[in-house]
């Protein structure tokens, strides 16, 4: 079981609103819209990303990296050095 | 015309990818799989996104400044104002 | 003559102001400041060189790709070109 | 004891480094460097910075909200709410 199990359905939700975003986005560059504006949506679909992603990394330690701890001190420390990491790599975006 | 009317089909091909990407996470979510794999393609999918925002931003500049910077000094202030807001929202996400 | 030469003053002040804001934070360090107020900290500073940063992209946008503009087309093509790279590496940070 | 105790020299010395690297963005403004060479200086600085808060970060999860956890359930719980408010505060800069 996944950290994240018992928000599934949220997550579900709020990615497939970000699919159609993301149609969105096609469609305005099929309708030439203002470059600006299109820019603008796409700030707003990388925000709605980043939401999702903080959401796991805060299931990701209130859970796995939890757990990991409880169970020996090296496994502890192996999850928060790979949770350490996945920041590194959404903050390098 | 906007900048980005000659690489519209380029942008496209990207955004549909970008979607494709979008249901890739949601089968992710499906079937449980790992949290920081799942936010290791978000970082993925995110920074396709950046990558269609800086193609905009490029042919913004290169296309709707210049004319305007071409059609007066008031008008091209106007635009490298609006684009460097653009910027700075880019940055903040 | 650089684009951002009328604000020097403005610059200088504000880079004078991050270093003592970098020299609090070794204080923060040595009086053994809480982690995340340290956190806090490191992202004000941060957010106050990157308010530099957007600042001479501003004016660099406004004189320095403008001057060339004017003088060529491929002049002005070289200095947007480099511009977006500038703000690939800000976005990446 | 904070997390960090054991690396205080270690954050000293980074520290100090990006304070003389900010000291050599006034002189480069002053020298009236080129403005896409300074702002290359503030991606290095700002990345110095962030390398510096991952390093808190990473400590803090391993040992302060590790600590908490230990204790009770309810504090581990809120010293993960206050770590992922700190990503989310440096993702946003």
């Amino acid at each position: 079981m996944r950290g994240y199990a018992m928000q599934k359905d949220d997550y579900r939700n709020r990615l497939r609103r970000i699919e159609g975003q993301v149609r969105g986005l096609q469609r305005m560059i099929d309708e030439d819209e203002y470059c600006v504006d299109v820019l603008t949506q796409i700030v707003s679909v990388t925000k709605a990303l980043q939401g999702v992603g903080l959401g796991l990394l805060d299931e990701h330690l209130r859970h796995c990296v939890r757990e990991a701890a409880e169970s020996s001190r090296i496994e502890g420390d192996a999850k928060v050095t790979e949770a350490v990491q996945a920041v590194e790599r959404l903050l390098k975006v």
